[in-house]
Formats: C-alpha cells, structure tokens, sequence
C-alpha cells in the first residue's frame, strides 16, 4: 500500500473511487463506462451470488438462460417500457467486418447490415415473455418460477464503478402465475428474501418500501423495493421486486385456459439485484482505511501473519500458523497465511485492513514462547492477545461479533440520520447541510414529486410497508396525505 | 412424454434435435442462433460449471470479469486473430433508440451513432491483454492466473443447439507468465484439467492431442484440444487450451522487468470448454428413449414413483417414500419424489427416461408388505427389486456402477470406431460409409490436410500427445511422415 486514502468525511467520492482501485476491487477498462471486476473484487460478488441463489432456489426457483439480444420491435410492446429504455441502448446493427482496402484496417461490411436491428439486453421481460408465451398453455403449466445470472447493458452517461456502470451483472427472475394474488405474493416474498440478504449477509439494513409511480420499473404495475442508507447520507435502491400485472402477457399475447376452461392473461413478477450491492457493501461499512467486510462475505476471513527477526524464527512461526490454518479450515473458517518475505509485516497489516478482511492474527517469537497471538479485529482496529488454546472458539465467536457489530452500527447510523419533518422548511434544510432519510408527508401526486426534486434533489425512496397510517397534511401543498412516506438523496 | 423419438440409427441429427425438445433442454429463440436454455438443461450445465470451477480453483486460478464489448481496434492488432474472428462479428454502431413520427415506431437514432463501433467478444484476449498491460510492470506480479465465465456471440450461419449457436456460454481462462517453459506448462495442466473432467464427470473418454496449423485458434502459437467420439462416428472438439507465444504480449505490448531487471515480452495461454459440451453428453450416451445422464451430472440422480390404487395406498406409500427420501438425502443422493396424481406411473417412468434419470424407484402395495422396493437402471434399462434394509448402499453403488458403465460403454465404443489405416484408397471408404477416429500417416502439410478435407470431409482431429512416433508415408502424398495422426469428420 503506498499511501492512504482521501479521508470521507473530506471527499466521499474520491475516497469511494480510490477504495475500489485500493482495495483491488475493480477498474474502469478502456470501454467507455464497463468495469473490469478484479478477482478480489469478483470474489466478493460470488460469495453474494451463492448465498442468493441459495435463497432463490429453496423457495422453489430454477435458473435458466435467455438470449443477449432482443429485437427491437419486442422492446417497443410494451409501450412504458420501451419509454424507458430507448435512451440507453446498445444496438446491434451489422453482423461481419472485412478488410478495408483503402485504410488498410478493417471496416463494417456494409452488406452485413441486419433486417431487423438488435438491442443487447438492458433487461430481459420482452424476450422472456415471448418465449413463455410457448411455454404456457394451461394453468397446469403455472406457476414458472425462473432466474437467470447475466450481463445486461443500459448505456448509461456518467458511470461509476459497481454503483452505475454501462454493463453490469445480475440476476432477474421472472415469474408467471395463475392469479394476482399469487403473483403479489411472490413480489413480497422475493422483498423478504433481499431484505433478509442485505441483513443478514451483508450487515446492511434496508427500509422495505413501494415505489412511487414516478420512481417504479417501466412496465410495472407496483415497484416494491429495498433502500439503504450510505454513510454519506444518500440513499442507494439495493434492490427491487415488480408485479407486473398482466401488462407483459398482454403484450406478448400470453394467455392460458383455467380449471374452469376460461382463458385469462397470466400475471407476472420481476426481480433483481446487480453488482451495484458490492458497491452498498463498501459505502455501508468502510472507514478510512479501506474496505471494512462483514465476515459473511469475506473471501479471506482470517489473515494469518508471522513476525520474525531469523530464518530460524521464520520456519517454527510458519509451522504453528500451518497449524492454526489447518485447525480453522476445519471450523469452516475461511484463512490464509501470508507468508511473503519480501514484505514487512506492517506492509501487510496495512494492505490487509485495505482489503477488508475481518481478523488478522500476528504469531511472533514471544507468542510462540507464551502460547498466545495477537489478534486483531478490522471492524474496531483494536487488538488484543489471546490464548492459542482456544483460538477457534474465540475466532468462530468473533466473527459472529463482528457480523452483528457491523449491522448494528450501520442500523445505528441509519437511526441518527432518519428524521420526520413537519414542514418543507426544515425538509429543504436537511437536504441542504445533511441529507439521510427523511420522512414526511406527501399529498400522492407526481407533481408535488417533482417540485420536491427540482428544489431539493430529494426524492421519495420509498413508501414503507410498515408505514404508520397517521393522517397528516403534506408538507409541500398542504393537501391531505395518506400517510408517512421516505425521502432522501439517491444514488 | 406424448411422442417417442426418431431412432437415432435412422436419424441421427432428427434424434438429437428431437431429445433436445423433449427432455426440455433447450429450445430455438426468435433472435436468430440464439438459444434459451431451459431450467433442466441448464441444471446441468450447472452441475458442470460447478465441478470445473473446483478443478480451476484448486489449481491456483480465480475468477474475473472483463466487459463484454471489444473495441474494434483491438481486434485488429493480433493480425491472425482479426482474420479469424472478424467475418462472425456483432456489431454495436448506435447507443440510443428514438420515436419515429413517421412510423410511429421506434428507430435508431442516427445522432448517438458510436465514433468507434463496438464488437460483442467472440472470445476476450484482446481485450483483457489490453488490461493485463496495467496489470504487470515486473515478474513479481506474474503469474496470473485468471478465469471469467461469461457469454460470447459468434455469428453462425448454420446453428445447432448446444453444439453451434450465435451466443453461447463459456469459461475462458487468460494466463499470463514469466518464461515460456512457465505458459506451455499452464496449457499442458488446463488440457489434462479438461480430460480428467470429461472422462471422470462426463463419462466421456477423450484424446489429448496437438491441432494442426489449419485447426488451432487465431492467435496461437498452439492449441491442445480433447476430442470425443460421438455414437454417429463424427469427432466433437470438446475444450482447447492454447499456447499464445508472446503474440498477444507484443501485439498489446505487455512487457515486463526480469529478475535481472531486462524487459521482456509476457508469455499467455488461453483456454475454453463451453456449453457444447452438453451437446457432447447427450451425443456420447442417450439412446432412443432419450437423455442418459451419468450420476456426477444428472440434476435428480434418483426418481421416486409411488404405484398406487386408492387414496389410502397412496398415503401409506407416500409416507414410506418420504423417509426414503430423507435417508438418501443425508447420504448426499439428489432425489426426488413425484407425488403428481393427474399423471400415471407409466407416464411417468417415460418421462424420467426421456430425462435421464440414473435411477429409478417404484413403490407399490405388494412392496410395502414385503420391504422390498422396485430399481430401475437408466443405462442399461434393467429392473430388479431389492430390499428397503439396504437401499442406502445399494443406490449409492449403483450410482458409481452406472457412471463407470457409461465411461466403459462409451470407450468400447471409441475403441470399436478406432482404426488405422494403411492406404487413402481405405481411408475414403470409412469416411464414405463408416466414419469414427482414423489413424494415418500425414505429411505435415496444410496441403494435404485440405486436399483429404475437399474429397472426404475428414480433418485432423489431432496430433496425439502420446503419439506413437513411428516412421512411415503420409496415405496421400507418399512423403516422410513423424507419426501417426488422428483424422474425423467433426461437429
């Protein structure tokens, strides 16, 4: 590590963007707005893929893949949601290059111009729709219940690692059911299995919240969604799950025969999340000495380093640590030792607390002598010597500690930084000096939304599930309102 | 299962298609050589990515992800490469759709046409040695060793499924090392990587070979492949590993400080299976019942039928399969119990054929009185009934018998379509009539090679590792040849 980071409380942003180059994560490529996601980085992202799909395939979910392409005329079915796509699409429009004679390089073909132009996936309802259309015939072939892992591309203007990026990796379920109320159903489960994910795995706490018409998915009926909140004080959308009413089986013409022998349109569901958690992740928990990682999902959760002054010191201090990690692998506690060399051990120390990883043990000549280690937690920096006997059993309670101290002290920050405003002037002072959630009272229209917006910056995140019915009068018009909604800053 | 299948002696190719569909594997899509993996099919392809992603890991290398869009001048900077990737591109010229009034559709819009168009990859070298170039300055940073699992579009005119689409998935590695020694090592491990996953996953038994200069990848200085023997007699290339020389390095001048502080060019691999491969094990084992699955693949490695006449039987057996279930659960068996009332059991066992299900158990009335349960083999298609007292041991030997029997059917087969040939005259018969693996004597000349491809549509499947290095004369020219090489009509 040559040197430190830009401290955020100075700078968020630059502090963010050095992290992620720190920290090995990712990098810009020379694409404009496509990340290259660095092993470190990606390894993070498999932990978080496992844990979901784990999630997904126990309530009953199946993955499956559908084409990268989607001709343009499918994405212009379903009238609100071509409105908010076509702006930012990748279009295929030629299939061959040839030599060119002249600039000796090579050139489009021109006579390999395509009939029909193809959109490279932003999202992929259209194209699943259309496929489902043959896949369903009778309420015997409901409900489908399907997942696919993909790249998806939203030709996005000003990009940022993980949190914006032209291409980015998720997952999107897709789910066709009988009745409504099935497919609401399945719209909140798949919320309470994000929510429980972004709890409980990534230590981060979420309101749990409907969109407001202006904010939800193009071509959804009701956009339910995560939100947390950043250590800056914005908000960031984690995730997000769609009822999608009957809109995409009516555009695609995907009807089925009942057990009555009626014939209805099926109701859908969509759901996902990206690599933009990974970005959540670090601005949830990292402080100015890098990333700060919850044990769950650490792709080293133990560092495991030796202090010696002798050859002789070297090899007996390598032999316990062999030991050690061999003791924990066996407690399914993922570790390494680093045993370079080449590098001094504050080297180490510091490039390990960059990279996040939860504990790091030092074992030094006098430990070996007293049958201690030094053990160190990332969460607080604090250190302190332990008895080697009972290494795994302080390591496994440990760990658990430092998942929970995450959660509570991210709920704890969130808890300082959410406030209900009773008027728009207090509302326009927070978003003026210090932003985080804000919950007010709204009169229900986009309008009243918008004015908001376009004075503040501040949008409404969120209607929360578990929204207290107050009555109340929105802050803005004055007009009735139905009941607390959240506002904040969003990323 | 409404239909049986073509029989595949009548009609290969109108077999395979035919299995594909019926064991709901895959299907066509509406975007032209795009296939949509279906939930079975791609449960397997699964199964594969998870046992090759050990194999690499264990091996020292991690995952990453590179974006999917090439600019078009990279391409062109490894002069073989261009040649053999460019007349199969997509091509992205534009980054936004607009409304056309006078179609009242959506069009491109020729005002965000892209300065340098963007090419969907075919496969990532150049783009991820333009970034390995940031990656390394000195032989401290080398080796890397990284893999991404990611989709590439090549734009085929004729597609099959699985075995030829216009988008595919696969796994790419990308190697970078200090010495030449180093990379020619990397690409000899990954080929027995692959090897070991066909033949001790796969079941398929496979030849290490060397290609010839008309076969190996754009790009390389060699390529290693494994090829497999399919029950039509036609050889599919299943995985290839290749050595890049120092052309990728100089072409994206990737250069490095030695140890001794000289600068030199970075030595690469590269190397790639994709989900043709579950082409190749439906090829290599399914007979004209359907799919045959070997147990380290199949997605349910044991079906459980209940046989049943009234309600009461139902339950009672119901019940007993369900503790059945459990205990072949804790003894890590994939199992499943198909407890549907509207289908019966005859219909049932036909679809689990068709799916290839490993094993299958039916427990009827007479069985609960005896303690004795029927098992039914997928691969050779024999039932026998045992006794419920052994039926953990029993499932779990049979699973191992049935994936040795397929590896051993499937070798005999090879062995039996293997032959060497003394003369062309024999040579152009057996690709006239019988096709499989044909050994012969070559001369080494690109020449030959295409003159034997223009009169027998057979090509060099490859150069075996284990050559026998015995003089003799090419079968066509009469010329000197080093030894005997492999010919094959190929997928």
């Amino acid at each position: 590590m040559s040197k430190g980071l830009p401290k955020k409380e100075d700078n968020f942003s630059a502090w963010y963007n050095e992290l992620v180059k720190k920290a090995d994560l990712a990098e810009n490529s020379s694409v404009r707005g496509c990340m290259v996601i660095k092993p470190y980085g990606f390894s993070i992202w498999e932990k978080m893929q496992s844990k979901l799909d784990e999630m997904f395939k126990e309530t009953g979910h199946k993955n499956a893949y559908f084409p990268l392409f989607i001709p343009k005329s499918y994405l212009s079915k379903e009238a609100d949601h071509v409105e908010g796509f076509a702006k930012e699409c990748a279009v295929v429009t030629h299939y061959r290059l040839k030599s060119d004679k002249h600039s000796d390089g090579i050139v489009v073909d021109p006579e390999a111009k395509l009939e029909e132009e193809l959109i490279v996936r932003p999202t992929s309802e259209t194209v699943i729709w259309n496929t489902y259309k043959n896949w369903i015939q009778s309420y015997r072939d409901l409900p489908i219940l399907v997942n696919q892992w993909a790249n998806v591309v939203r030709w996005e203007m000003r990009t940022r690692l993980f949190l914006r990026t032209s291409e980015f990796l998720w997952q999107e379920g897709h789910t066709a059911h009988e009745t409504e109320k099935e497919a609401k159903e399945e719209t909140i489960k798949i919320l309470s299995i994000y929510s429980k994910f972004l709890e409980d795995t990534m230590a981060v706490p979420v309101l749990e919240g409907l969109k407001s018409d202006n904010e939800k998915f193009a071509g959804a009926e009701d956009t339910y969604c995560v939100e947390a909140l950043m250590q800056d004080g914005k908000a960031l959308q984690a995730g997000t799950s769609h009822f999608l009413g009957q809109n995409f089986a009516k555009a695609f013409d995907v009807e089925f025969t009942t057990s009555e022998g009626k014939k209805e349109y099926v109701w859908g569901t969509s759901w996902g999340v990206s690599t933009r958690l990974v970005g959540a992740l670090i601005m949830a928990h990292s402080d100015n000495n890098g990333l700060v990682l919850p044990p769950n999902l650490a792709p080293i959760q133990v560092i495991l380093i030796p202090i010696f002054n002798s050859e002789e010191e070297y090899e007996k201090i390598l032999n316990k640590l062999k030991k050690i990690e061999i003791s924990l692998k066996e407690n399914e506690i993922t570790c390494e030792i680093d045993s370079r060399k080449n590098h001094k051990p504050g080297w180490k120390f510091s490039e390990y607390e960059m990279k996040g990883v939860p504990i790091r043990l030092a074992l030094g000549p006098k430990d070996l002598l007293n049958g201690t280690i030094e053990i160190a937690r990332r969460d607080t920096l604090t250190k302190d010597t332990v008895s080697l006997d009972e290494i795994n059993n302080t390591i496994t309670k440990l760990l658990k500690e430092i998942q929970n101290n995450l959660y509570e002290k991210a709920k704890k920050f969130r808890e300082n930084n959410s406030r209900e405003v009773k008027n728009y002037k207090e509302f326009k002072k927070i978003f003026k000096n210090e932003n985080g959630f804000v919950y007010a009272h709204w009169d229900g229209t986009s309008d009243t939304e918008e004015l908001i917006k376009k004075e503040t910056k501040a949008t409404i995140r969120c209607i929360p599930i578990t929204t207290k019915k107050v009555s109340g009068k929105c802050i803005v018009t004055g007009r009735e309102s139905k009941g607390l909604v959240v506002f904040g800053k969003a990323y």
